[in-house]
C-alpha cells in the first residue's frame, strides 16, 4: 500500500503530541511546516520549507485548531516566519484530498466553496466534542479541588446544560460522592439524568435550586447565570463557567456579591495536552483510511 | 439537660471549622484558649485566659493535632502567647471528662498514666482515617491532574497499600476511568479489589507491573518504591507518595532517573480544611454525648 502524504502547517503543543501520535503510523508520510523553531530531531519527522511544499501531491492536510483568518495567515506557535495560505495556495489543493482544520471560518469556507475542497472542522465534530470533555470535565474536577475548602464529595453541584460537556462533567462529579443536580430542558434529558442517578430540574427553576448549591458548573453558551440566580448563592460558593465567550455568567454581578467565579476555557490543552493531541490524531487517522 | 462544658486549647485552621461546627450545637459550651490573635468576633465564642481557665469543671479538653510535646509546650497557630501545660495542670482534670488529642506522645502518654486520663488520639482513630481519607483521595487526583500531560481517564493507575487511604484512592481513581491496579499482600483484599473490578498483584511483585504504569501512588510507610521498582518506570510517569515521612519511595534514586515523585503530605488540611474540621466535630460530638 502506498504511504498517505500528509502536511502539517502550523499548531501549538497539542500538536506535538498529535504529530507523536501520528507518526507511530506507517502508512502516513508526514511534512511539518511552521516548526521550524523546534528541535529539528523531534520525533525524526521531514521540516519543510513552505515554499517548497508540493502541494498538488497531498492527501490531506492539517490546519491549526483556530482555522485560518481572513488575512491567510497561519496560526504557528513553534515557527517565527510569517506564512499566508492565498487563494491560488488553496487552488492548488487536489479535489480527493481532505483539508482538517480546528474550527472553520469565513475565509476558509470561501477557500471551500472556490476550491471543492473537502474541509473538515475537528472541533465541530460530536466524537471530537465528547473524546475532549473528558479532559474539560477533569479540568473542572480539579479548579473544584483547588478552589474550595471542602470535599467535591458529599458537596451539592449543580451542572448547567445536558450536551456534550456538561454530560461528561455530571457523571464525573457524580462518580466522586458529589449529590449533583442538572438542569436541563428536554425530557429525555431528564429522563437520562434520572437514569444515571442524578436528580434533575428544569432550567426555568433555576433560581429555586441554587440556594443550596456549593457549586455552580454551567455548559450553556447563554447568560443563564443571571442576577436572580446569583442572589440566593452562598458566598462561598464556587462558579465554574465552561461555555465559550462572553460565557452564560454574569461574572460582573458574581464579583459584586463577593463569588468567586472562574471562566475556564481551553481545559483539555491545559490539563492534558497529550490526550488533547491523541484525540485528534485518532480522528484524523480515521477519516484519512476511510473517507 | 445540662451544657457540656469543653475547651479548645490552640489548633491551626481544621480547629477553626471544627469549632464552628461544634458552637452549632447548644447542648455544648466552649472556651477557647490560644486564639487570641483570631478576630474577638469569632462565632460569638468565648475567648478564656489560660491562667484564668476553671480546669476541674471542663468536661472535655480538646488539645491540637500535633499533641504536646515533651516540654508541655501548646501548638496555637492563632496565638503569640506561650502556654505550658504543666504536670499540675493536667492533675486539675476531672476524671470524668475526656482528653482529646490528634496524635499521642510520650508526654501526654505520661500524664495519661499519672491522672488516668481518658485520652482520645483523634488520627488514631479508624472512623477519622476513613474519613480524612476522602479529602486525600481527592488531593491526591488533584495533584494528577496537575502534573499529567494526559488524562487520568484511561491512564494505568498503580496503588500500593489497600488499607483505609489506599481503598479510597483506589476505588476514586476507578471512578474517574483509570485502569487500576491494587498491590497488596492479604488474600481477603485480592478478592476485594476483584470484586472493586480493579486488577491486584502481590507486593512481591511490583516490579513487574511499573513498566505498564502512568501513575504510581504509594500509601504504605515501608520503603517499598525501590530502584528495581523505578528502573522499568517511564519517564514521564508520575510519583505520589502519601505515606507519612520518611515515605516509602527512593525519592533520590527518582530524582537522578528524572521521574516526577510527590510526597504529599496533609492533603486533607490542604484541600478540603472545612471539611477536616467538619470531620473532627462530628467524631467529637458523637464520643462526648456517648463516651
Amino acid at each position: 500500500m502506498d504511504q498517505l502524504h500528509i502536511a502539517i502547517l502550523g499548531g501549538d503543543a497539542r500538536y506535538l503530541e498529535m504529530i507523536k501520535k501520528l507518526s507511530e503510523d506507517r502508512r502516513i508520510k508526514m511534512e511539518l511546516v511552521g516548526f521550524n523553531q523546534l528541535n529539528q530531531g523531534f520525533t525524526g519527522i521531514k521540516q519543510t520549507d513552505f515554499s517548497s511544499l508540493e502541494v498538488e501531491k497531498l492527501d490531506a492536510v492539517i490546519l491549526p485548531i483556530p482555522g485560518i483568518d481572513k488575512t491567510g495567515s497561519l496560526h504557528a506557535v513553534f515557527s517565527n516566519e510569517e506564512i499566508y495560505l492565498s487563494e491560488h495556495w488553496f487552488s492548488r489543493i487536489q479535489e480527493s484530498s481532505v483539508v482538517f482544520t480546528g474550527i472553520s471560518t469565513p475565509y476558509l469556507e470561501k477557500m471551500k466553496e472556490m476550491n471543492k475542497l473537502k474541509l473538515i472542522p475537528l472541533m465541530d465534530r460530536d466524537d471530537v466534542a465528547i473524546y475532549n470533555s473528558i479532559p474539560t470535565a477533569e479540568g473542572t474536577i480539579m479548579l473544584a479541588i483547588q478552589n474550595t475548602n471542602f470535599t467535591v464529595h458529599e458537596s451539592t453541584v449543580l451542572v448547567l446544560g445536558f450536551g456534550r460537556v456538561g454530560m461528561s462533567v455530571a457523571s464525573k462529579f457524580k462518580a466522586l460522592g458529589a449529590n449533583v443536580f442538572v438542569g436541563a430542558r428536554k425530557t429525555a434529558d431528564f429522563a437520562r439524568i434520572n437514569e444515571m442517578g442524578m436528580g434533575n430540574f428544569h432550567m426555568n427553576d433555576l433560581a429555586a435550586y441554587t440556594g443550596q448549591c456549593d457549586i455552580l458548573i454551567n455548559t450553556i453558551p447563554v447568560k443563564v447565570v443571571t442576577a436572580p440566580v446569583l442572589n440566593p448563592l452562598k458566598s462561598n460558593a464556587l462558579i465554574i463557567d465552561l461555555a465559550s465567550k462572553p460565557g452564560g455568567v454574569d461574572f460582573e454581578y458574581a464579583k459584586q456579591r463577593g463569588i468567586h467565579a472562574i471562566h475556564a476555557l481551553g481545559l483539555p490543552g491545559m490539563v492534558a495536552p497529550r490526550t488533547a493531541g491523541e484525540i485528534l490524531a485518532n480522528i484524523i487517522s480515521q477519516l484519512i483510511f476511510t473517507h
